[in-house]
C-alpha cells in the first residue's frame, strides 16, 4: 500500500530507490543499587568507559578516509569534546558514590535531566546538539554494558546491482557516516534530526538527498520498501504505484539536468546582463563550511557565525587559543579572502554553557540581553574573542562584524574594547592586522533610522533581515501563533532596507545582505532593484542566487523599483512586483 | 536611630508624622484531616464562610460614605466578583471531599497555587491582582475560623491633636480603607503593594503621599515613630535629626506652594505662549478615573485601557451587557467628550481569565499573539466588544482604537468586523452611532513605516511611544538587563515619532502620543517642537504637562528643532537639545 511519510527537507534533490534499514543495537539499561562498598569499583567502571569511547572515536578520527566529507572531522572532534568535559562524568559518579546507582543508571539520569534541560533552549541549531550529548552518553553506556556499539551491517545491499539504496535509520550518528562511504546510497531518512543536524550537514555537502525528523520512519518503512525521497518538500513516498514512480523519475532526471546547469555556473563570472558586478559571499557555522563556500565560488565569508564554538560547552567557554586556531582555519581555508566573524550572537544563558543551572530558567528573549549587549557586559569573554580574531587577522583577511548595535554609546565603547584588545596584543608582541576592518550588523530598526552613525564609523555595514524585519514588524518568527506575519515583503521593510542601501552606497561603505533574503533566489531581482551589489548566503544557495543574477538586468530593474517602494496597498504592491519580475 | 527604607513611590509628595501602626489580627490556618463522613460538613463551612465575606462586602459597599474615593466602589466590586467566582471555592471543595483537608488548609492550599501563577505574570498591573485574591482568601479563611477580620484599632491617635500620622502596614486591603476615612491621615506606608495596588491608585486619588513595597516596614518602624515619606523618592527616614527634618519641612512646604499652585492652573486654558491650542487627554484604566480627568480638565479620553474589564476574571470574559455598561459608566462620566475605548491588548493568556491552566505556561511575548493579532484570531469575542463599544456611542463619543496594527490585511479585516458588528446591532434594533470614530494605534515601526495607509483609512491616529521605543530599539522594558538601553530621546525614535506627527499633520487627521512621553514633563516642550497638540496622559501629569505648555513658544521650539532630528551622536544631541530647551 501506498502512503507518505512527512519530515523535515534538508537537503535537496528527489531521490529513488529500495530502503536499506539501519538498526542499531538497542540501548540496555540496567537499575540496580551497587552493594555498600563497592562504589568506587562501580566508579571506575565508568570511567572505563569514557576512557574506552575516547580512544574508539580518536581512532576514528585517525582514519578518516581522504575523501571523507571534511565536516566528518569537525564533528567527531565535537563528540570529543563532550567526552573530555569533566562535567559529563561529574553528576553520575556522585550518584554512584552517594547513592549507589549502577554506572549506567547513573549516567542515563544524568543524560535525561541535560536532555530536558535543552528541549527548553529555543535556537533550533543549539538545540539539536542535545543529540550529540545522546550519542556519546549512549555509545559510554553501550561501553559499559561491553556492548558493540555497531550499526547491524548485515542489511546492507550488496547484490542488489543497479538498484538505488535510501538508507532510513532511527538516528545517525557522525562515526556511523564513515561507514557508509564504502557503499552507494542516494538518499537519507532519519526519525529524529533537524535543519542542522549531522546528518543534515554531512547531506548537503555530499549533495544527497535527505529528510530527517520524519517520526516513526524506521518503524513504518520495511527493507527493500520502494521510496521516493523528496528533497524539497520533506516528503517519503513509500510504496509507489508505477504511475508516480514515473512522475517522479521525471522530475529527478529533470532535476539532474538543472543541477548540471546550475554547476557549470559555478566559474561564471558574477555580473547582471548589463555588466554591474555582484560579489557572492558565504554564511557559514562550522569553519569546515568554508571548503563548499570557495567550491561553489563565493568570493568571501560575509558571516561566520562564531555561536558554534560557544555550543556544547557545559561551563567553561573556549579560550583565547581553541578560538583563535578556529578563526584561523576558516581564514586558512579562505586562501586569503575576506571572512566576518561575528561576535557572539546569542544571549548570556547559550554562551555561557549548557551544564550551568541557568539554561532552564533565562531563556534570552529577542528583546533582552543579547549580543553586543551581552559582550558588552561581559568583557573579559569579549575582548578574549577579539584578541583571538586579531591574531586571525595576521593571516588573512579576518574582520570584525558586530550584532545588534543600536546606540552611539555602544558603539563607543565596543570600539574601545578592540583599542583594548590591539593594546593587550602589541603588549604580548603578538601579531595582528592593525588595520582589521570592523563591521556592524544592521538589524535593529533604530540602527537603520540613525545610518549615518555607522557609515561615519565602520569599515562596513551587513543587513541582518531576519531580525530586522522581526523587530520591524514586531514579531517572534519561532512563535508559531505570529509566524504568519512574518512578512520580508511588508512595504515597510521594502523602504527600510532600501534605505540603508541606498545611503550605504552613497556614502561608499559597502553593504551586503546577509539574513535569509539574500539566500532567496525569489528576491534576488529585488535586492538588486535596490541596489544592492554583495550577497551573503549560506553557501547551498549561492547557484541559485547565481542563475537569477546572470539572468537579471540591474538597470531596469532599478527604474522600476520606485513604484514597488510607494505601494503600500497589498494589490498595488503585487501589481508593481509583477512589472519587476517581467 | 535614623535610618532609611525604601520603597516603589506611588503617590507624590512628602508627609511628616507619627507612625501609627495598623497591625492584623494574624491569620491562623490550621492543617488536620477532616473525620470521614464529615467531608460535606465541612464542605458547609466553607461556603458558609463564603457567604458571611459575600455580606460582609454586601453591607460595606452599601453603607459607602459619601466622601469616600469613588475607585472604593471599584474595588470592593472586584473583591465582589472574585468571591462570586464559583472557580475560587471549586477545588478547595474537592479538596476537601476526596482528601478530607480541613477547610482553612484547602483554601490556602488552592490559594498558594493561584499565587504561585499570577508570579508568572510580567505585566505590573495584572500581577497586582494577586494580592486582591490574597485578601479575600484570607478574609474567608477568618470568616472560617471566626477571626474578627477587623484592624486592631486600639492603636488609631486619638489624643496627639497636632501630630500628623502615616500609616504604616503590612498591607492595606479596600475594606480597611473605608476606616480611615474617620481619621486624618498624611501618608501610608505598606510593606507589600506595587504602582497599581489598591493603596496606590486610593492615595492618589486622595492625593496623600504613598510608599508601597517597602518590605519589612511594618516590622522596623515602631509605633509612635518619626517619619520622614517622600513620595517623590520612594524614601521613608526614621527617627529622623532635627537637620533632616528641617530640611524636608522646608522642601514639604514649598511643594504645598507648588501644588497649590498648580491647582490654579486647573481652568487656566491649555495654550502655549504664542497661542497655540493644545489639548490635554487623560488615560485611565478604570472607569471611575474619568471623575478625576474632568476636574483636572481633560477635554477627553485619550486611552482607556479595557484589560480593567478583563482582569480579576476566573474563566468567562465579561459579556456584551457587562462590557456595555462599563463603557457606558465612561462615557457618562465624560460628559459628550471623547472616549477612545482601546480594543483588548494583552495575549491570550491574560485575556481569557487567570483561573484556567494557561497562565503559568504561555505569557504571551511582546511579540506574539497579543492585542489586535488576538482579537483577530478571536472573532466573537472581538465583536462582543465592537458591539458593546459601539451600543455605548449611542450615550456620548466612544471612539474604537485598534492597537498593534502593522499590515493592510489586519486593517482590512478589523473594518470588516467593525462592520459586521454595526450589521448584528440593526438586526438587533439596538441603537449605536453608525459614524462612530475608529483610530488605529501607532506603536509597531511598521506602521510608522507605512503611515499613509494608515491615513487613508482611520478618522484619528495615537502613538503608543511605550510599544514603539520597546520594538524600535529591540529593547524589552520589563527586562532589567536591558531596561537602562530604553530611551526616548534616541535619535531613531525622535525622527520616528516626528515623522508620524508631521504626516498626520499634513493629511489633517488628528494624531496624539498616548505613550508615557506624553505624560513626561520634562518631554512636553521637545513634543511641541515636533508639532504635537494633542497629548494624552495618566490623570495624574494633566497639570505639570499644562504648566509646561502655558510656557512654551511652540513657533520658537519648531523652528529649532530640525537641528535636534539631524543630532544622532550624543554630544551633539544633548547640545541641540539645550538649546531647543532654553
Amino acid at each position: 500500500m501506498t502512503f507518505a511519510l512527512h519530515g523535515i527537507p534538508v537537503s535537496k534533490g528527489i531521490a529513488i530507490g529500495k530502503a536499506v534499514l539501519i538498526s542499531r543495537a538497542a540501548l540496555e539499561v540496567s537499575h540496580y543499587l551497587v552493594e555498600p562498598g563497592k562504589e568506587e569499583a562501580e566508579a571506575k567502571k565508568l570511567l572505563d568507559a569514557f576512557d574506552q569511547v575516547r580512544l574508539e572515536l580518536d581512532q576514528l578520527r585517525q582514519g578518516l578516509p581522504k575523501d571523507a566529507p571534511q565536516e566528518m572531522a569537525a564533528f567527531l572532534d565535537v563528540h570529543g569534546m563532550i567526552l573530555v568535559d569533566p562535567a559529563l562524568a561529574e553528576k553520575p559518579l556522585k550518584l554512584i558514590r552517594t547513592q549507589r546507582l549502577n554506572a549506567a543508571w547513573a549516567l542515563t539520569t544524568e543524560l535525561n535531566d541535560l536532555l530536558e534541560q535543552f528541549a527548553e533552549i529555543e535556537d533550533p541549531y543549539l538545540k539539536e546538539r542535545a543529540n550529540d550529548i545522546r550519542q556519546v552518553a549512549e555509545r559510554v553506556i553501550k561501553a559499559i554494558n561491553s556492548q558493540k556499539d555497531t550499526l547491524e551491517t548485515e542489511f546492507l545491499p550488496s547484490s542488489d546491482v543497479g538498484v538505488e539504496s535510501i538508507i532510513v535509520a532511527h538516528d545517525i550518528a557522525p562515526h556511523d557516516m564513515l561507514r557508509f562511504k564504502d557503499h552507494t546510497f542516494t538518499g537519507f531518512v532519519t526519525d529524529l534530526g533537524g535543519k542542522t543536524s549531522h546528518t543534515a550537514i554531512v547531506a548537503r555537502s555530499m549533495e544527497i538527498p535527505a529528510v530527517v525528523g520524519v517520526r516513526h520512519a524506521s518503524e513504518m518503512i520495511r527493507h527493500g520498501d520502494w521510496l521516493i525521497l523528496d528533497g524539497e518538500q520533506g516528503v517519503i513516498v513509500v510504496a509507489p504505484d508505477e504511475q508516480l514512480l514515473a512522475e517522479y523519475r521525471k522530475l529527478q532526471s529533470q532535476a539532474a539536468k538543472d543541477a548540471r546547469k546550475l554547476q557549470q555556473l559555478k566559474h561564471a563570472k558574477t555580473e547582471t546582463l548589463d555588466r554591474v558586478d555582484i560579489e557572492l559571499f558565504a554564511n557559514i557555522e562550522l569553519p569546515e563550511d568554508a571548503v563548499q563556500a570557495v567550491k561553489l565560488g563565493a568570493v568571501g565569508v560575509g558571516l561566520f557565525r562564531s555561536e558554534f564554538l560557544f555550543m556544547d560547552r557545559k561551563q567553561a567557554l573556549p579560550d583565547e587559543e581553541q578560538q583563535y586556531q578556529e578563526y584561523r582555519r576558516v581564514v586558512d581555508l579562505m586562501h586569503g579572502l575576506p571572512v566576518n566573524i561575528r561576535t557572539i550572537d546569542v544571549g548570556a544563558d547559550k554562551a555561557l554553557g549548557m551544564g550551568g543551572a541557568d539554561v532552564s530558567q533565562t531563556g534570552t528573549s529577542p528583546l533582552g540581553l543579547r549580543a553586543i549587549r551581552w559582550s558588552l557586559t561581559e568583557p573579559e569573554i569579549f575582548l578574549t574573542q577579539l584578541r583571538a580574531i586579531l591574531r586571525a587577522s595576521a593571516h588573512g583577511q579576518a574582520r570584525i562584524m558586530i550584532p545588534m548595535l543600536a546606540h552611539a554609546k555602544e558603539i563607543d565603547e565596543t570600539f574601545r574594547l578592540i583599542e583594548k584588545a590591539k593594546q593587550q596584543l602589541l603588549q604580548r608582541g603578538q601579531s595582528f592586522n592593525p588595520n582589521i576592518q570592523v563591521g556592524a550588523m544592521i538589524e535593529i530598526p533604530a540602527a537603520a533610522l540613525v545610518l549615518p552613525l555607522f557609515i561615519d564609523r565602520f569599515d562596513f555595514l551587513s543587513i541582518g533581515t531576519n531580525d530586522l524585519i522581526q523587530y520591524t514588524l514586531a514579531i517572534d518568527r519561532a512563535d508559531h501563533a505570529v509566524a504568519h506575519l512574518y512578512d520580508p515583503l511588508h512595504p515597510a521593510i521594502l523602504n527600510l532596507i532600501a534605505n540603508i542601501i541606498d545611503q550605504a552606497k552613497r556614502a561608499g561603505v559597502p553593504v551586503a545582505v546577509c539574513g535569509e533574503m539574500a539566500g532567496d533566489p525569489s528576491l534576488t531581482k529585488l535586492l538588486l532593484a535596490m541596489g544592492l551589489t554583495d550577497f551573503s548566503m549560506h553557501f547551498s544557495q549561492l547557484l541559485l542566487v547565481k542563475r537569477e543574477i546572470l539572468q537579471a538586468n540591474a538597470g531596469i530593474l532599478k527604474a522600476r523599483f520606485p513604484r514597488v517602494l510607494k505601494a503600500y496597498e497589498p494589490e498595488a504592491q503585487a501589481k508593481a512586483l509583477e512589472r519587476l519580475f517581467s
